[in-house]
């Protein structure tokens, strides 16, 4: 192909609109132009990438014995109806009529579709197990669309659906798919982890993440750098270890109130009194649907609300305002605490109850109480485990002091039990005639959202670098100089030679500048540069430049292609 | 692959809802299944048939510098009323509102995305032309889905639009599109014509339909059967020769009314009358928006509406109820006639203008005129050819007589010039700074239409016989008798070799009866069906045969894959 027939339109400005470096990068590299509001069209470079990673699954899902078919994409409302999801879906739902008022949906999610078709086709356990996948646009009307394609209204996953007997074989479809995905980032050339995390709204219960990591990434992960162990959750799932000995030896002392005058943060009350936050019980007041919770944590500690949500069994949670907190402790913020507070669930972590003449707030303006010992000054309605997990805390399996990393989720793996088989009546018979529910399995990839989190992981100042297998191209052939009639048919010669050879290359034909045309190079990413100038015509010699490490070598020209092809693919 | 794995989910009964032969043959054979009315599933062997058309789409589309991208399948209202379309598309657009109440519709087409995109990119005659296409879900609410994948309201279409700085660039790239589609076509097997079309409601001059040719098509071709001419029009746009001599040699006579008691239909009064129904003259009262309309065509003719609403530049056309016509010609229907026929437009076909001495309505019960003479009798307000062409008129390129054919429609291709150029404002500056609007084509190939129509044309009636070249799978290989454990063994070791000599097959290995699985073989039409029994494992002979022709023959064990890549890949 010839960039001067290729429709690659670069930017020089960094798009005001975009906030993350993916974004600006597909903005300006003329990967993607947006349409509306989280609404993008490709580009050429684009969804060739995208076809890249779209084929990488597709062959992976197929290793594992999956079958691809194509669901559609409006969905009728009486499936939703039956399963339960129409009503408490919510906004996120894009909601449609058709001419004769019937209500449909764009799909974000295909368990109802692909049970109701599983229901009318599957009758016998010789049917099973069954893994059937698709790889489709979806849609999620997302209040705030951002980030470019990290979190879009219209977006490309792959999903797959897992139908076995029963939970034994839900185990070896779960973990076919957790071998898929795995492969699946590892042929992208990502770096990545697969994470405990939580199942949300969706149900189920065991799911793993596959994160790929970057800094910018809005996921928080820790994992146990021991060899052995390979423990690794996102923090918003990760169980902390239960408490050992404190290490405090002190014998109970009587409560006392302390005058602490302006004093409501951590850092002041331990500063202000010269004990370890350690030693202190943070009280935060939260409001639910289920009435106001009193939440305890240590003081260095932070609440996880996630699991706190889930703790509650609540669907709302968020922090209650400073007018609800003086109301129900009786003071301004900063100095509420467990010791009679009345009217609310008092909810302790399980580390709070280890405390020895710990400080709290006392419920009084102005005024903490010292020598606080749980069991004795408050009895909490429910201990459990609500604090998040942080770098340094034990591995709960080993021990290790755990590690913590920022990671983009670009894949979901659930098992869903038989919440939808059950909800619309997928049943199988078994060899004896029994009637059963298929037990389902569900397992996302999101496939432009893994093209963005690959340039969140793979870039620098001057723009994006491919990994090899995802790029859209191999290489660039560049003239160094449009008018030199030799430089010309160098590099015509050149890319009608490492095309032959299986790269797939560019050349830039462009009358521009070869700054313009080394630059364009650098932001698009192509993996290698290959420049011919004069040194080449005079020497035969190639300059073949590495995108990611920006090694730069001469190559003579007739070992170009051997050269080209074993960096590309034997490295 | 092995069927036992595969979901192929046949039928033995005939859905009743199916109502033409490749929507029977669809279901029946485990290819698709219903969502919701004129809304499919796809299930894995339509997935492969689909994918193998897409891939030889993809592949003319690039071999003729097409671009691919992928535009957004919900658009955003605004660029519709820019291009004045929002408002007179009509119920067939899906149209929804997002969480914040901005509308958007489920594209039936890009023009207005496309148009826009390159508004933003395109600014030099330099980045011309420029060809870009996608392969996509498109929507269409039809009032009644029917025919299956024929006419659904989700389908999967390839629409390529085309920008050129002129007509003559126009025109080469709608050569290359014609091109393209030829070998698309071609390479999909199918015996299909292109034929001269109408453009209908979306604009623009040129236009050929790619018709597959099939008994059941719903459109009617004329063609040229002279080897040299090659013209052939969709009879809704197929132009009339202008009458030649009408070889009547008579004076005018008087204008006379005769007495026809009952005698209404053409076949009646040139009975009753003793005269050639090709002295008649056949009036039609039609209503459209812009009042009533006689028209007037000879007694052997049909009127063809499309041209008629053309020459007339109405949005509505429908043939006048009784009442309005007893109103309106004074006289019961069947006596209607252009003479002393007032407030209404009054058009003839040119052959009408021809006639002498011809038989018309009287505009009186029972009575009709005889000798009655255009241009003196009557003058039309407009002579316009309306006449349905048909197989034996002249070719209006040679003279040599027409033959017709029926074809389903599976790619059109247009000419649009500026009309979303100007609309949506895209231009681009020529080398002297002169700005102009692009110059666009736009080009579609209904690929699930593409699926059914290569059914309608090659089915028979044990099932579907498909081209190689988009058959799900090539072969099927079944042992006779799958409890001897000699018949498997041979089974799966031939399946391995043609599998490892590129041949796509699949293995029956289900516990069915020999019967069973050769009536699935036929009805889902695999090219190939190789059978292993008592005499492979005797002889080593293997028995092939072949679908479309059901030609049997006996293969030599060692020499099978040859044979078989033989068949498939070189007659």
């Amino acid at each position: 192909m010839r960039v001067s027939q290729l429709l690659i339109p670069t930017l020089r400005e960094v798009p005001a609109e975009a906030e993350v470096i993916s974004h600006q990068l597909l903005l300006r590299a003329g990967f993607i132009r947006k349409a509306a509001a989280g609404v993008y069209t490709f580009l050429p470079l684009a969804w060739r990438v995208i076809r890249k990673i779209e084929q990488i699954v597709r062959e992976e899902m197929d290793r594992q014995g999956g079958q691809e078919i194509m669901m559609p994409i409006i969905q009728p409302a009486e499936l939703w109806q039956e399963s339960g999801r129409w009503d408490v879906y919510g906004p996120e739902l894009f909601r449609l009529k058709d001419r004769h008022g019937r209500d449909f949906c764009l799909g974000p999610t295909h368990e109802e579709i692909i049970t109701s078709l599983v229901r009318g086709e599957v009758r016998s356990y010789r049917q099973l197990p069954l893994l059937l996948y698709q790889i489709q646009n979806k849609y999620r009307d997302e209040r705030r669309p951002r980030f470019g394609l990290m979190r879009g209204r219209e977006f490309i996953m792959k999903d797959l659906y897992s139908f076995d007997r029963d939970e034994a074989g839900l185990d070896v479809s779960y973990g076919k798919m957790y071998e898929a995905y795995t492969r699946v980032f590892q042929r992208c050339g990502l770096k990545f982890r697969p994470v405990e995390a939580d199942s949300g709204a969706i149900g189920g219960n065991d799911t793993h993440e596959f994160m790929v990591l970057a800094e910018s990434g809005e996921a928080l992960v820790v994992f146990c750098p021991g060899d052995a162990c390979g423990y690794a959750a996102n923090v918003e799932r990760a169980a902390a270890t239960p408490p050992g000995d404190t290490g405090i030896d002190e014998e109970p002392r009587p409560a006392e109130q302390v005058h602490t005058p302006g004093i409501h943060t951590v850092e002041q009350v331990t500063a202000y009194l010269g004990v370890d936050a350690r030693r202190l019980i943070k009280t935060l007041l939260y409001r639910t649907e289920k009435g106001t919770v009193a939440v305890l944590v240590r003081g260095d500690r932070e609440v996880n609300e996630i699991k706190l949500q889930k703790a509650l069994d609540v669907l709302s949670l968020e922090l209650a305002d400073a007018p609800a907190v003086e109301r129900i402790s009786g003071a301004r913020v900063g100095y509420a605490g467990p010791v009679g507070l009345t009217g609310v669930k008092l909810v302790a972590d399980p580390e709070v109850m280890g405390l020895v003449n710990a400080v709290a707030g006392a419920n009084r303006d102005d005024t903490h109480l010292i020598n606080v010992n749980p069991g004795r000054d408050f009895i909490p309605d429910l201990v459990v485990d609500v604090r998040l997990v942080r770098a340094g805390d034990p591995c709960p399996h080993c021990g290790t002091p755990l590690q913590e990393a920022r990671g983009i989720e670009v894949g979901q793996i659930f098992k869903l039990g038989d919440k939808y088989s059950r909800a619309l009546g997928a049943t199988y018979l078994d060899e004896n005639g029994q009637n059963h529910p298929v037990i389902m399995g569900c397992y996302g990839i999101g496939i432009t959202r893994t093209m963005a989190a690959a340039i969140e992981q793979n870039h620098d100042e001057d723009g994006i670098i491919w990994p090899v297998s995802i790029a859209p191209f191999h290489a660039v052939v560049i003239p160094v100089n449009h008018k030199d009639e030799r430089h010309m048919q160098m590099a015509e010669n050149v890319y009608r030679d490492l095309a032959g050879g299986g790269v797939e290359v560019v050349l830039d034909d462009r009358p521009e500048r070869p700054g313009v045309k080394f630059k364009d190079a650098d932001l698009i990413g192509y993996p290698l540069r290959i420049t011919i100038g004069n040194q080449t015509v005079e020497t035969g010699a190639v300059e073949v430049r590495r995108r990611a490490t920006r090694e730069t070598g001469l190559v003579p020209r007739d070992r170009l292609v051997g050269h080209v092809r074993q960096i590309l693919f034997e490295s």
